[in-house]
């Protein structure tokens, strides 16, 4: 996982920037990128009320030791004329990323986006290299429609992220028509504070705001469909989706039952899981797992506590794949959230804007 | 919910015996017929292992208070001579109970059995008052078969005790076709010791042991079923499982998503399971909630820790009922596994049969 | 617990408001008096942002089910003006209890307080009916120096409760001189949201703001002392505090290591719990738990799973009492930190103003 | 951390064997020894229920993957006749140690153990490199008594291991007379299955079975005290112990108070940590960190959560130093309980045997 080829190597360290770089998410980017073998953090970005302190002042530091570099770094506003890179990283909240991910793209930045502002927008990639990268391609309609230099490239909802990557092989090899989603999902999904632990303590809430049930059903089938004339046409699926969250740090379990278009049993699809490799996988991107997703045979995996970290948290663990008596099969899917389902998503795809060399001369 | 019916309520109390008093569903029923209008506690049986002790010194209590009565009683063998109690309350294992229960049905003794060894035999009611009385017709046919003076009732499976009682509302007004199940089921279902602490602590683990899925997929059919000439037609319906284990002490949340035979929408299923009173409202048994199902307009609910104690422990609450994009209907219900799912269902059986005058003369 | 001597009962309910209503101990507040045989909630009362919305819509209900009636009661704004009652209880956060509960007070209201604003004032009462009732006459030197007709009567801190209460019957008997208090306190002490979910699930936070070691160290000395010419004298003891947060609900563990003025052993220790009443047993006050200490024998509790709802709450359990090598006693004590440590305080507090004929005609 | 002084690394890995390796424990050695730079684990016993079988079928793995290679070892009985290699860790239980670890020492092998059997005896080193290396003296006495060719060296109890850690610099620079110590301990740190979910879920211990509370107030004195002619002479040292179990996966907390010979304040404290390196620092032992203690200034650490990985577990963190008002000292100290606290001990203690040349020629 750590051995880049040389050939999509850049010469030497991007500099790149975090916006909403001291909230958990913000967070997640400063640790997959201090000691990244492409990326060099430059600088860290948050609201006003954060500009000026130093990072470690600003963030309520949520890991073990915060790196010693970037203490001392000073926060900057998230203002393209304060950052000297050409990517940034966006885990900004919804509310605010409209305006200002849009202010980087038109200064000629890439921005790659956690935010779930333009996951949705037509010339906008929803983008999992393993699954969708020709999506990018929308860049170029993007640009020209709206005057940008640079881009947006967003990623899938944390859950999406699981399901979709849980979904795509099957969808490759059998088609996929129907999927029920259960999913059980970690506190860290909802950022810092977030969930109070009064309300999940030794609780289940069956119910996530912010429109979490239909993001799945709908981020899915753009992340499973095909390039058309006017964009992404979405898989022709329909998904249904309940949500729930649990007490548990890191790692979102996602229940699946699905329909296939060819029929197939839980043995066809464990061979199949077990053959894929996904689309990039020649590019041996740094952040890439290999294999993207494991199946396991142990009848209690996956585990959020025991299989999240996979691949460094960007591998997802398939288990329980089964045959089921109303679809067709049924199986667990297991991620984390914060990395593979979040900011290792946005670092794996920078790191395939540079492998396609995208990103400036 | 404490004032039975002049009509039904015995004369004096009934001396009642629980088998397998120790473990964590023997203490449920312990806790639950201490101060029982109906019944009083007059023997505790539990393995050679405890027999002769104090069942102070015999039990591990799990609750707060044990009930100083009780900790004072011996605890005699699971052996119909050494009880003098017309009905006994089995908590035993399945290993135990196949003969244990059988032996006290020979002896002329009604068993209440929350055991799932006799669950699906053709003569042996599956039985859920608000659901299926008529079920108990089948005692005849089994003291006939089998030669016994005595019987033996069983309750359902915890999490499908909330499953069947979600849905059957829902079958009776509209025929339920299609079911998919997915559980998050509390660490009291598995007894004690149980789940150790280690494997669930901020942890999901997707499969509970011992057939979980098996006994929702075909235990629901049977409590749904029609009484035929040999015995339990099962309901026509294919039900799906997918059972997780969450760090929740008491309280099973289940995730339905429901195909109907006449479709329905949200508002149609809402106002069904606000009019409904189970087969035996009319009865007032002391431990049957009124009404046995709450239906909650609160987005978030419901949740264990807010919602499991309803009525006692005994009601269960139904929320975020919504229309389904692939089949009909989406909802969760959750119910409170030891009493609802275990003990109190056992409990409120006895009643019945009590109201029913089955009980000696 | 609840048959109040005639003697002390007033002649009909006693109509109180609820200050800060909304929020968690405002909550419990509204709990424990919704039913209570002395007090009639007759408003409650919260921030301007609140007061005009029924009390359903402002509060985020914790509990299970909201009480109907309360549940349809328009909030008020925390005004002398708007509330028509003899006696409010103030679940008000310290920066605005010190203006608003004065503003009561001022206006002829009695005030029961689990705010630290006054807590430590000379003439103000910190109040454990069980322990210190005489400090009651503070009240006088309270009205005459601040020229108010209505007066402020304060409760501690949830953890200096559990401590006190555990050390005043050795201090009655033995003298106590040092005490070392190491806590692990419950999530629900922060009041909603109050601790975030990623900072306490499955670990420990050995810090607790807001200056709680030191409202221990300073509250248990004048919980403990004696009235004097100008207020109350702190006992003359050495309070050493280290405080914890755990992932537990609800119950504030305490370890006690005690130094003697005359040096006791274990089974004296226990004696002296075993036959202390407090200072008010005769009184029956309605919420008074009788006694107000059990001391278990078994090895490991008290424990806040099992122990906190002793005595509806308001019971405190000591358990593992032993000889200390360094001082005299090793112990621990479990107490409810939102009922007995706060709210339930409060009340008991107010009852004894009823039972003292200090409410009014 | 990682870079061994050539002085003292073997010329090949040594192979070394587990006993008891398929609990809790012995998996932690398992996964410390699969890439240790001086070890090679060439056998895994158990007793003789696993014996035989593949070590993947014979353990409960609890960690994230197995390493492949362990995997399909297959499990030995613990008899030195099956095991061929010079050093043997050993994580069995109290019971089976007696007996299985003195065979070990007589049939010529060191036996590295982190039972409590031997913990005590005047001829066993109970060894913390950084702390009390000297003690290994006690071998040739210990092999002179028994007639042993081999010999046991022993860590100390987990919470013992952190207490003592941070106790020694004070000790080196100030003497210690007196602490209290109070812990709030993992519930890895019983083993597996260990606690029941349904004891520690959001709950609290206040007892730790097995003498845990004795094992602190001694061992302490035993690593802290000096070499004399007959075995180690306790440090004279008063301690005081109360253990509480708490809903945390890995990492003791544990509390102290501490009473100096010569009076030293928080600041001296905090430079006497800040300065120490241990005694072994020169050695630069593969598992030893650098520096072994550190010392927070964060209000809010040290957290289980947060800093029980610190220097790969090894590394102690101690936070909150302050004034005591009873003694001189109070702080909070952080360690790994089965890293720092058992098995990473045991490594520690045989990359110590190694470094000074007495595994062998």
């Amino acid at each position: 996982m750590t051995t880049p080829a040389a050939a999509s190597a850049p010469g030497r360290r991007i500099p790149v920037a975090v916006l909403g770089a001291t909230g958990a998410v913000g967070q997640t980017f400063v640790r997959l990128l201090e000691g990244h073998p492409w990326f060099e953090l430059a600088a860290v970005a948050a609201s006003d009320r954060s500009a000026g302190k130093p990072y470690a002042e600003a963030a309520h530091w949520l890991g073990g030791e915060m790196p010693a570099r970037v203490a001392a770094m000073p926060v900057v506003p998230c203002d393209p004329s304060c950052i000297d890179a050409p990517l940034v990283f966006s885990a900004l909240d919804a509310a605010a990323a409209t305006e200002v991910e849009a202010a980087f793209a038109r200064a000629g930045l890439f921005v790659l986006s956690n935010a779930r502002a333009y996951r949705l927008e037509a010339d906008v990639p929803l983008l999992i290299p393993e699954v969708n990268p020709d999506h990018l391609a929308l860049l170029d309609h993007q640009r020209a429609r709206r005057g940008w230099t640079g881009a947006i490239i967003t990623n899938s909802n944390c859950s999406t992220m699981v399901a979709a990557l849980a979904l795509a092989p099957l969808h490759q090899a059998f088609g996929v028509a129907k999927v029920f989603v259960t999913t059980l999902q970690a506190v860290s999904g909802a950022g810092y504070p977030g969930v109070p632990s009064l309300d999940i303590l030794g609780n289940v809430i069956p119910y996530i705001g912010g429109g979490e049930e239909e993001k799945i059903e709908t981020e899915t089938r753009k992340l499973l469909g095909s390039l058309g004339e006017d964009g992404v046409v979405p898989a022709a699926m329909t998904v249904s989706a309940q949500v729930t969250r649990v007490p548990v740090e890191h790692g979102h379990t996602v229940c699946l039952a699905v329909g296939l278009t060819r029929s197939a049993d839980a043995d066809a699809a464990v061979a199949v899981y077990e053959g894929w490799r996904g689309a990039i996988a020649s590019l041996r991107l740094p952040s890439a797992p290999v294999p993207p997703i494991t199946v396991t045979r142990d009848v209690d995996r996956p585990q959020p506590r025991r299989d999240a970290d996979a691949g460094r948290g960007m591998r997802i663990t398939i288990g329980r794949v089964r045959r089921d008596p109303i679809l067709d099969l049924r199986l667990v899917a297991l991620g984390h959230n914060t990395i593979r389902g979040a900011a290792g998503a946005s670092v794996l795809n920078a790191e395939l804007l540079v492998a396609r060399g995208l990103l400036g001369a």
